[in-house]
């Protein structure tokens, strides 16, 4: 080892990209394989958003010069859509102060723990499973993290759990991270759950991630005037079929919002990819009216899995489901990812389960179709 | 204050992004503005290459798809591309596994400060006047920075002074920082300075940043057989005209080229950038072949601003010149800018002087005549 690398550095695990996302060029995907493994959109733009994009990067963009670092018009829109579908008030509406820009989530979340663990021996709490992002970058920076379990049947946070770590003075608990709703197991916040993070007190901040916002139509944004500690982060990757482009965007108060600012590298987004979520968030309907089908592809998929006895899956409110073995299976997860994998269609093994993406009509046929006969496959002995 | 936010954050100041690049859209620049204030080239790419991008994007790039996290393909044409320039035999060749990518070079340079001083109380150095993210991004990870001078009349390092700094142990230094050739200043590093950097201890890293490399065409990537110690940036925001896509790269031990990939944001390029900065590498010719005639705009710029008695003009390795003005003179350096900004020519006051991008014939011209009517503005009284 390199004397200057830092010991801790040495026991984290390079983020592996996964398999599905791993091409070395864009064409040379296998036009059959089903990316079933990340949560994206199964489509890609309308292709008159990529033609008018692309004129776009011939004239005017220049691509010799760096970006707008100050992301001034792409937050205005995003805080008009933030309202809108909030249905917030022109009164309780949020302004764009309120907005700070990323390379993707990612950015943001790496963002919000320099400003308020790093250093100080503060650490964030997390509900397993879930996405694994917040815990990486935590490592990476030397920030402890605490980890309470999910109920088995409803995935609800252990509440009970959660508590006796933010009243434990070690680690202070500075950040807890909610997914809302969850990854990779598809529920949204409860009541209860809502509830407890309501009662925290004014020191801890809490980041509900909305990444699935487009699918669940659940958002905390209404609650922003209660909460002065209360951080909530969107992507363009899911529904807005911006995956490639790399931009999420995080809501919050102004003041916090002016911490993100001063961390975040100064030409983060791409002038290209800016342009990219602005034009999508002014032709937003094609793309949102593709949900109400693909909700109904996943009802429809949902029922077809649990006619499968050996399989439970879980009602979801994102664009993905979550399905574990029943104890007598005669396969294990890993079993179950590997065959699949082999017939085309990439899945997620995680968090004990199997993670899978809502695709078109026709792979979420062959999801059925190929998980159908592969327990049919063992049910049956030679 | 938030009391969740770090105290520390509140100190910080805010990166501003230069007035010249603040645009709100990519249209909205005066096209007889001359943006001389943040060494980009004055050229966008040829119209062919972004024909043949906007193409790429149209088919087969799917903007719903996450990035290729691994740059295989890229690291390969860059890996190659380093060889070629400096010369390299087979066998003293490097390889992909000594390229880590990154979001411009500040995300690289972050990387290396949390892979290296991040809660070690472990400090860097530099010699300023300075590329300023070194410093900025070091105080939002709570890294002691060290500063020494340079010479007022030759830009060399100070060396006496960052060996007493070495020798210090409070704080101790893990990371030199050196600009080759430097901003503001445009010197290349010295036969002294290198052999100071080569003496350095194994457990301090040295990083060289060659973001100007193209321009000068001096590069200590033949060094690094010697030195498993020593890391050098680039970047293809310069001579490669792709600053609005944000690509830099580093080129190190494959140890320590190990450690960035474990602490980098898994999907921190765009696909788009990605593809971008593969095609320039693989058309670099009519690239490359642009900059001669700028070395010669370079020249011919500085011998004529050299004739304004009232400011000193130093020799450049890079795409900029760096000016001061004369205790005698009748304007200071910030009205100077003010005034140039006023006629529509951007310069950069920085580091006690002013930084003089080289752009189009055009514009050299115009930047000129402009300072000399300034100056001959002042030098008769009405």
């Amino acid at each position: 080892m390199l004397s200057f690398i830092r010991p801790a550095i040495a026991q984290l695990s390079a983020y592996k990209p996964h398999p599905g996302s791993i091409t070395g060029d864009a064409a040379s995907h296998s036009p059959v394989l089903d990316r079933l493994d990340t949560n994206e959109s199964a489509n890609d733009l309308p292709k008159e958003l990529k033609q008018k994009l692309a004129q776009l990067y011939l004239h005017p963009l220049e691509a010799n010069r760096y970006p707008d670092g100050s992301h001034h018009q792409l937050k205005e829109a995003i805080a008009q859509y933030v309202n809108e579908s909030a249905q917030l008030t022109p009164e309780s509406a949020l302004s764009s102060a309120q907005i700070c820009l990323g390379n993707g989530s990612d950015e943001l979340i790496r963002s919000i723990l320099m400003a308020t663990c790093l250093g100080e021996s503060a650490g964030i709490l997390t509900a397993n499973p879930t996405f694994s992002m917040y815990g990486i970058l935590a490592q990476t920076l030397g920030i402890p993290v605490v980890t309470v379990d999910r109920d088995s049947q409803t995935f609800e946070t252990d509440l009970q759990a959660a508590q006796n770590a933010i009243d434990s003075p070690r680690p202070p608990i500075r950040v807890v991270f909610m997914v809302h709703p969850n990854s990779p197991t598809g529920n949204p916040l409860t009541t209860q759950e809502i509830q407890w993070l309501e009662q925290l007190p004014p020191e801890i901040l809490v980041v509900i991630d909305e990444a699935y916002f487009e699918f669940s139509q659940h958002t905390l944004v209404p609650e922003f005037d209660r909460h002065p500690n209360w951080v909530i982060l969107r992507t363009f990757s899911k529904a807005f079929r911006l995956a490639s482009h790399r931009v999420g965007y995080a809501i919050g108060h102004p003041e916090f919002i002016e911490a993100l600012e001063k961390v975040r590298l100064p030409y983060n987004l791409p002038t290209f990819s800016q342009l990219a979520a602005l034009l999508v968030l002014q032709n937003r309907q094609p793309l949102l009216s593709a949900i109400d089908p693909l909700l109904q592809e996943r009802e429809h998929l949902k029922e077809r899995l649990n006619q499968i006895s050996q399989l439970n899956v879980w009602p979801s409110a994102a664009n993905f489901l979550y399905a574990r073995l029943h104890s007598t299976a005669q396969l294990t997860h890993q079993e179950i990812g590997d065959r699949l994998k082999a017939q085309g269609t990439l899945i997620r093994h995680t968090g004990g389960g199997l993670r899978i993406t809502i695709g078109n009509p026709d792979e979420n046929q062959r999801t059925y179709q190929r998980l159908n006969s592969l327990f049919a496959s063992v049910a049956i002995p030679n």
